[in-house]
Parts: structure tokens; sequence; C-alpha cells
């Protein structure tokens, strides 16, 4: 859809960024306890509003289903009553979570006297910008207001009626709370020029949160004059290396793959060194055949009846399906040499027993997330004790990892003196 | 100068953002004490390379003079002996702090048994586009190399000879301890088109820091596609709140205005409370005016013998000079208004004996440095006791304030589990 001229999707964007900053003026000095009563009046509301959010579903996935979407795309857009009480109960988890604003991050004395704090501030204006899931303009406006900034969300067009009946619902319960409307507002229009009115918006919007495939994300980097937390594939990798311990190396390759396909931090490739291949033979590849897994092989493990060959551009691919590569490697320095040249910065894990093994994966590469013996799975804000994430951050600037409320500030030095003065 | 094409300068800086990048491995894994030792043995080998340094800078001063350039930048360019010996003093203030990378940020332990730490890493590849002093390639180089970082750095035309001689000390320095040349590269160029190279370098470059006025930071603003720590103008005010204490208030607004008026930290502006004023008088501007300040005043002010009448274009204005632009307000709520209209977002500072209202101060307002009862010249990294800083960013996302080694590091996440998965 494009209707819009630049001009207008600019106009529109600077209004809302304007409403935005005002009430940027409000949260930021809005106590932790008026917060929080937004958030619990918001999660109210979303329970209140079921009918209605639902009926507004219904007619999403009437136009998803005409346009032909993939079930994959129904499943992610559809709402039924647990995932709406799902939204409500996130809500209250954000709503409960410590308040990260006015913390005092660092604090000390100067030989002078001047006695210097570093405290967290929000962030100001946060653009959003995701694709089907419905339920994201719930857990984005609850960080961003958890963490005392205003959001601008863009959902996807397909989730357009179900995203504005949410987001009627959130701004009941911000009002009851006393705080301003504009805390969360949405675009209300399909048109893709009004997405890139926000890579632009700069001095209006302060930072772009961008949700999506690579469709998305490869339009941010080109068109973002607005910084942006990039949010990259997930190309997750699971090293066994010659010191890994079996049983533990089954489990975990096996989780890291099958628990759930379509998450980034689901492992899209297996590097087996060739020590423990030849100590331990097939036994990784056959349990992900056994799993149902398609294998694509590299080199000597195509041999292993099951697997299908593979490709060269099967290495640094994001399947998010029940798809994995292999490759064998020699050791170490191999292992983290391929990860460095195919991976996304995102999440990788060595099995091993060798301390300084690890130590070298550990030191060596620079993804956001770097584990040991344990599932690329658990990256996720959630299972970080974050409480809540808006996403994964796989650049390195200001947010990385995964990004929840505390993510989302700032900071400011505020220096106390007695009419101290520099000589 | 513009003799390179867009792609002789994109492929030039293409070359520079591979070594760089090449080098970057090496530093992220280097010791603490190999990073020591390169910046003392950089150190040792600008005093010793100090004649080839001044023959140098003595081309540089004999092209200035030429072209003409203000006493003032003419100053910024020299070099003398006691220069060179604060930049090795700087390199070595700099290899006694201690080292950011690998600084453990946070950790704790989760439910499931994985532990998570936090775990300070560089950046990566950072830029420096800085104009005509030249020691601020040795004071870049320092904070980018202590920080695990490689740097390009591109300075101004008008000092080319001499951050040439300087980078070559440098690297002698670095390599004598072991690290590779590239982690300290300059633009050899003095054409233009190299900057806007350097900010379109995405992927090349992780972070431009841009050290210069306000036509260099406009062209950032408009052309950076990479990430940019933004250090904006320092339209520093001081407000005289009704509850100051006069003493304190006289010799804090002077020290903010004169004691050196060419530096970012300079107030600019200084708002003084009607209460104050009907109570004291025009004392704190006569201070300023027997200090030899030219002070534009507004409205009422304007009647203080010896001061100028102000123009709407006084308010907002970094004059880096003697000059100060005074102002009335009504209480602290107006001289929030008028900062937030008008200020930077750099450092203000409240005088006031009255705690509540510093606080308002405090919380209402949104630079990156707020003071109270305390001079707006502290506005340093060396006062803020960080050993020393590439600039004061204004920006929020990142680094904010003094930027020092620590604000040119990011981060990962490093779990360990016990073939821990996820359920």
């Amino acid at each position: 859809m494009k209707d819009l001229t630049q001009t207008d999707a600019d106009a529109l964007i600077a209004t809302l960024g304007r409403r935005a900053r005002e009430a940027t003026r409000v949260l930021a000095e809005a106590t932790a306890e008026r917060k929080h009563a937004a958030l619990v009046g918001a999660a109210e509301a979303i329970l209140a509003a079921g009918d209605e959010i639902l009926d507004a579903n219904s007619e999403d996935m009437r136009h998803a289903e005409e346009k032909g979407l993939t079930p994959a795309m129904l499943d992610r857009l559809k709402l039924d009553v647990s995932r709406i009480r799902a939204m409500a109960d996130g809500l209250r988890a954000v709503a409960e979570q410590p308040d990260p604003v006015g913390k005092v991050l660092a604090e000390w004395d100067r030989p002078n006297g001047l006695h210097i704090q570093r405290v967290a501030t929000p962030l100001g204006v946060i653009g959003v910008i995701y694709e089907s899931r419905p339920n994201v303009t719930a857990d984005a406006a609850a960080l961003a207001l958890k963490s005392g900034n205003a959001v601008i969300l863009r959902g996807g067009s397909e989730s357009l009626h179900s995203s504005a009946a949410i987001h009627k619902a959130l701004v009941r319960g911000l009002v009851s709370a006393g705080l301003p409307a504009d805390s969360v507002q949405m675009v209300p229009t399909r048109d893709r020029e009004a997405v890139a009115a926000m890579l632009r918006a700069q001095g209006l919007i302060d930072v772009i949160i961008p949700r999506g495939g690579k469709g998305l994300v490869g339009l941010v980097q080109k068109e973002a004059r607005v910084p942006v937390f990039a949010h990259l594939e997930g190309i997750c990798h699971v090293y066994a290396d010659g010191d890994a311990d079996l049983a533990k190396a089954r489990r975990v390759v096996l989780n890291a793959k099958t628990r759930r396909t379509g998450i980034c931090g689901a492992a899209e490739c297996l590097l087996i060194d060739r020590g423990f291949y030849d100590r331990h033979g097939a036994v990784l590849v056959q349990d992900l055949l056994d799993a149902g897994v398609e294998v694509r092989a590299d080199g000597a493990l195509a041999a292993i009846a099951g697997t299908v060959a593979a490709e060269p551009s099967d290495f640094g691919q994001e399947f998010l399906d029940k798809i994995i590569a292999v490759k064998l490697v020699d050791g170490i320095d191999a292992a983290m040499d391929h990860i460095r040249r195919y991976g996304s910065g995102h999440t990788e894990s060595i099995l091993t027993e060798n301390d300084a093994t690890a130590q070298r994966f550990f030191s060596g590469l620079d993804s956001a997330i770097l584990m040991r013996n344990a599932s690329t799975q658990f990256a996720d804000g959630g299972e970080f004790g974050m409480g809540a994430e808006i996403g994964i951050a796989t650049g390195k600037m200001h947010a990385r990892g995964p990004v929840g409320a505390e993510q989302l500030t700032s900071f400011k030095y505020l220096v106390t003196g007695d009419g101290t003065i520099r000589d």
C-alpha cells in the first residue's frame, strides 16, 4: 500500500513525534507507582476489552486468509482468550519489575568535594516497527512505558485492526492512571511510506527498534537516519568440542535445534570437532535425524544415511525450520573462524568440559551471547531474568542481547558542589 | 580540497576499514599488560620524535599563516616542547587507567543453574574526525587502544603534517609492544570526500566521533549512516535561584563564564530568579562586567550600566568568548522552560540552597550533566575522574557526557550451564 506522499508521511510522523515528545515530559517525571498503576490498569483494560479485540482480530484473520498468508503467519496473527490473557499477564509482569529510571548506576566523590552520580534516565521517544504478531503492541508499550519513554508503534498491516483494539485498551489503562494518552501512539495507516518517514525522523524519534524479517531489517539499514537497535538474524551455532561430554552434548544439540525452530535463538548450524566425531561417531547427527530434522551435511558427514549434502549457501542461513547445517571442523580455532565468517553475532554455544577451550571461545568470539554447555534457546530476555524483552539486539551500540526496560534507558550525571569552582 | 571521486574515497576507506577490522582481532584479545606497554611505548616514541614532530608542525604553521588562519586557530595548531610533553603524559595517564575490557559489569544466577555474566568488550573500529588540534591524534588513539578498539583518524587538513608525525611515533610504540600497526591508522589525504566516505562506511566503522565546530557536526548529522556519538555545542546555563547563597553564586557564575571561555563547558547564559534579583540587585552582572565580560542583557537587566541589550539570537548561542546572555526569570519552572528551549543538552548548573528546588532541576531537565552549586567548567572527563576524554557526548545513545575509555566499550553476555536445556 502506498498512497501517502513523502511529504504527507513526514507530516504525519512529525505530528505523532511532537505529541510523543510532549508526553515524555510527564513520563520522565512519573513516579514508579504511577507507571505501575498504568501498567496494571492497561492489563485490566485489555481483559475488559477481550471481545472487542477478538472481533478486530477476526477481521484481520479474514483479510489474511483472503490474501493467502501461510499457516505459520496466520498462527502468529491469531488471537484467542488465552493469548489475550497472556498479554495482560505480560503487562502485569512488567509492572512488577523494578523501575529502571532514577537508578543510581554509579557514584563517587572527587578530591575537590564534588559528588558525582550517574543516574538512569529514559531515552525519550522510541519507534517500534514490527510485523504480524499483535501481542508486540502490548509488550513494546509496556517496556517503553516502564522505562519512562513514549512510544510510536507501527504494527504490521495484517494486524492493523487487532493492534488498534489493543492500543485502545492500553490507552484506557494509561489515562486511568493519569498518564498522557500520547505515551503510546499507533501510526494510523498501513501505508509503507510511514515506515520510511519514521526511519528518517531525526530529532522526533530517538531510537527505532525494528522487529521483523530480512526485508524490514534491510530497509532499516538502508534508510535509517535515526539510531537503530539492530536486530539481525539469529544464525546461532553450536560447537561440539573434542572435550565435550557426550550426554550433555546430545541433550543440548537436540534442544538447541528442536525445542522451537521458529525463534531467533534456535541453532541453525552444528560444528563438530573431528576428535569428537572420531570418538563418538554420528550420534549427534543421528539424534537430529531421529527427531525429524533435515540435516544438511558437509563433506564426510554427508555419508551418514538420511542426511542431504549441504550447499555452500546452507552455512550462514537462518532456516527457522526443522533444518540444520552440520560440518566437521578441526578444533576450536576452525570453529571460531567458521562462526566469525557465517554468524550474525547473535548467540553461539560451545560444548566442552575444558575450561581453557571454553575461555578461548568466550574471549575470541564477539557475539551478543556466548554460551557454554547450554542451549542457544536460552537467548531470551525472560530466560535471562529480565522479565520481558522487545527483541535481541545484535548491534553493539547502546543495547546488546535481550532488550528489556533497562536497555531502554540512557543516563545523566548529577554533580553536587558547595560553591565549587575549577582552578 | 576535492579531487577524490566518491568511488575512490569509498575504496580508500574500505581498505583502511578492513585493515582496522583485522587489527581488532588482535586488540580484542590483547592483555591489559600489552596495551599498557604499547601506550607507554607510544609516549616514549612521541618524546623521541620530538624534533621530527616540531619540524612537521612548523610546516603546518607556515601553511596556516599563509592561509590567514585566526590567532586562536594558530594557537590550537601550534606545538612546542611542553605541548609534546603533555601529549606523552596523556598517553602515560591513559596507560595507568584500569583496563575497561573484560570487566564483569554484572553477574547473576538463574534458578535453572545458568550463570550469566555481562562483560565489557571493545566496540570495534572507531572513526574520529577532528579539526586543528594535533594532540587529538594522540588522545584519541590512546583511548581507543585502551578500550581494545582500532581507530581511523581523520585530522584537520591544517594539521596534516603534525598529525602524520605524531601518528608515525604512535605506531612505533604499538609495534614495539607487539600490537598491529593498523590499530591506529590515519586517513592519508586532506580530501573532504574521505570524510563523507567515513560517514557512510557502514560495517567498516562501528562508530564515528566527530570533534569540531558547527560545520562538521552539521555534515555528520546530515550524512552519517554509521552511528555517531553526537557532540553538539555546549550552550551551558547557570541559574541563580531565589534561594541561592550569594557568595557561592558570585564565585560560581564568574568561574563558569571566565575561567576559560573557549571550552564547551563555559557558561553562555545566566538566568537570574526575580526574587534573587530583588534581594541582591545587579551583583552577578556587575561581577561579570568588572571581569571584562560583554553582558547581553534582556529586559530590565539591560538598564544596568555597561550592559548591552540582548538580541533574541543571543539566547541559545555558544559564544566561546567573553560574552554572556543574561535574563530574569520567574523561578525554577521558567528557568527550566528556558533551558529546554535554548539549551543543547550539555551542562547546566543551579545555584540554590533549597534541596527541593535542586531536586526539581535534577529531575526536570535532561542535559548530559546537571550541577548544583558548581561551575559548569567541571564538565570534563579529567575533572570527573575519568582520566581523559575524547569529547562530551550530548546525545543519549550509548555514551553521554565525557567520553572516556569505558564509554568506548560495548558488552557481551557469557552464559555457563552444565548441559542445561530449555523446557
